[in-house]
């Protein structure tokens, strides 16, 4: 019975799916994507992780915690490896911060015009709390000597693999690698527990305000390098171009890949097409902001009139830890009067950040054939009681 | 002769006032205020000095070169005192940047609206190469030994004064002052001779990649704190509020100093009510793009269709000396295609930064009462011949 499992395994690379919880909705099943709903999203500053969005690019590999190993390899290190036992032994750090999929609301993007993409709405977002050893600290054990001008990119390589067994890959520019203050961990840990099969067990990078997509999950090599990873996911997805690029004209050498994503704001309550109860003739509207790069959100206005009164929201959790870089996300609330007899209201919220970047109103403008960064005013319409 | 000159400068504040270039177009005159036509700021990549925006916000101050001493204290510092001979011993270092003031552009945003503040063009921005001693080797020099936690602010005071004698000031989060890759430096030198009177003879700070105003002119103190600059102008003025806060209801407290500006750009050519001929059927358009915090310009868009087909411009001058920061301004060209007999267009710009921010699409929802960080889509109207 076993070989037969075995076999079976052998010839379904999704057998070791693990179990997940009922409330996520999924995008997709093989690889599994999936996205809690907005009001649970909103309800704590630490997404729970059960409920934290599941963004797999192939199947879940089945890694033995116990013969885990983690091979550094590059420019200015000598080959070395580590167990989880290893990276447990580095002074622990523990960082609370945000990872967003770049296709995040790609569902309202796609109201322009169809994009190639998972539909994602609003919750492919989520905040934990992280804890492992510092990637630095890694690299350090493993010979690396201070900035060297040659090291530009440190690529990262995942356990999990295509048909082809050629492995899911990023890189990260060096200067956020080894950049003191910027937070880049080995995590072993999700909010204070070993990480879930889904989101990277045994070992997940964490790069904080850089896009998911370089947040590499079940971790098996490092890459120190001239250059950025030859992954298929670096260099011709996770890229944004002009809205009069299509699939005939892209070419994908010319765009960056994402690395910071910019501010971007949503509304969790109340949902599209909700019928809604004043409270003290004002509507209670809450939700999430959030931009990369660290920057802080510094101020979230909600309008239920298409503009012509804007409300300064509360922030009900803002994590001040970590100055000057605010790694997590806010959670907002704004109290908005609404005029007797109104029986519709669009609500709108948009976000500032500490570099006074704005979001931008609509996404006519901001359309890309690959529905990343989709960072307009989100809109919502509901009913009054 | 000279007892009464000596007088009438006591009695008038403005009678060290330089000369300036006649192509400079004043937005005051008492302080001098004025920026270049927009045809000659696109024309080159380095800003001539004679041409560079001028926004003084006092008199400017007569220097004695010889008698010029740069005072430093505060946190973890001895006092101490430079002359400019000093300032010359420190290893000296050249940083190209772009310098724009937190109102650029407010004449656009004043067609929401009226707003307080001077009636700046889209030409209240240069880019010039900057050069002295870095701020980190003078504050070194001054005793000051690496990190303190207590260190939080670096502010900077002017040697030009209100008629009260205060000073004009401004401060800088010490993480920029202290980052080795930030490039702030004491230049006493702007495009390889010494500053301008009207830039800040004989030394001003150049802050890369943070609004103007903290760019502090004729540069007297230098103070290691705890706490930002109490100046008015760090305390009571370039701020953002929501578009809502008018002058009963703002509370200057409220929102953070500005630093970092939002990504911006602007069409030099050709200019709002223009008449043009076409080149081969197509509207050569030509301008700059720029965002603060030492982000890359990675992309602008032009349209001459309200948005229905964008046109990616090629740049024409972009340095890419400083990675992974880019100071500089991007200078960039498109050429658009124009259908026959089609008499008149409105172009619009828009520019993407390394971090995948955008700008808004109008003023209407950015606008707020000071009338900063103006980066909406800068559109332009012009007739074909
Ligand atoms: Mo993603
Ligand atoms: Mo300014």
């Amino acid at each position: 019975e076993e070989a037969s499992v075995s076999i079976a395994d052998m010839e379904d690379p999704y057998a070791f799916e693990p179990r997940r919880h009922p409330a996520l909705k999924p995008s997709n099943l093989k690889p599994f994507n999936a996205e809690p709903p907005m009001t649970l999203l909103v309800d704590s500053f630490i997404t729970p992780s059960d409920l934290f969005y599941v963004r797999n690019h192939l199947p879940v590999p089945e890694v033995d915690e116990k013969s885990y190993s983690l091979e550094v390899s590059g420019l200015c290190v000598k080959n070395s490896s580590f167990n989880l036992e290893d990276l447990k032994k580095f002074p622990k750090y523990s960082v609370t911060a945000t990872i967003q999929c770049a296709g995040n609301r790609r569902s309202e993007m796609v109201n322009v015009k169809p994009v190639k993409g998972l539909n994602w709405g609003q919750a492919a977002i989520g905040n934990a709390t992280w804890s492992g050893a510092r990637l630095i600290d890694v690299l350090k054990a493993s010979g690396f000597k201070d900035n060297n001008l040659k090291v530009q990119h440190i690529q990262f390589e995942g356990l999990d693999t295509d048909s082809a067994h050629v492995p899911y890959g990023a890189s990260i520019p060096a200067e956020k690698a080894l950049d003191p203050r910027g937070d880049v961990i080995l995590a072993y840990e999700m909010n204070g527990q070993p990480i879930p099969k889904d989101h990277g067990f045994p070992v997940r990078v964490i790069v904080p305000g850089i896009v998911g997509a370089r947040n590499v999950k079940w971790l098996g090599r490092i890459v120190v390098s001239e250059v950025e990873s030859d992954s298929h996911w670096q260099q011709n997805d996770y890229k944004g171009f002009s809205p009069s690029v299509d699939w005939d004209t892209v070419d994908f050498s010319k765009a960056p890949a994402i690395q910071e994503l910019p501010v971007v704001s949503a509304i969790c309550e109340p949902l599209e097409g909700a019928t809604v109860k004043l409270e003290n003739n004002k509507l209670v509207v809450r939700g999430y902001a959030w931009s990369g790069g660290g920057r802080r959100i510094i101020r979230v206005d909600v309008t239920a009139d298409g503009g012509k009164t804007w409300h300064v929201a509360d922030f009900t959790d803002q994590n001040d830890s970590k100055v000057p870089y605010h790694w997590a996300w806010t959670l907002w609330k704004a109290e908005i009067p609404v005029t007797q007899n109104v029986k519709k209201v669009e609500i709108w919220a948009k976000a500032v950040d500490s570099s006074y970047n704005v979001q931008p109103e609509r996404f006519e403008n901001i359309w890309n054939l690959r529905g990343v960064c989709g960072n307009a005013y989100h809109r919502v319409n509901v009913n009054i009681k």
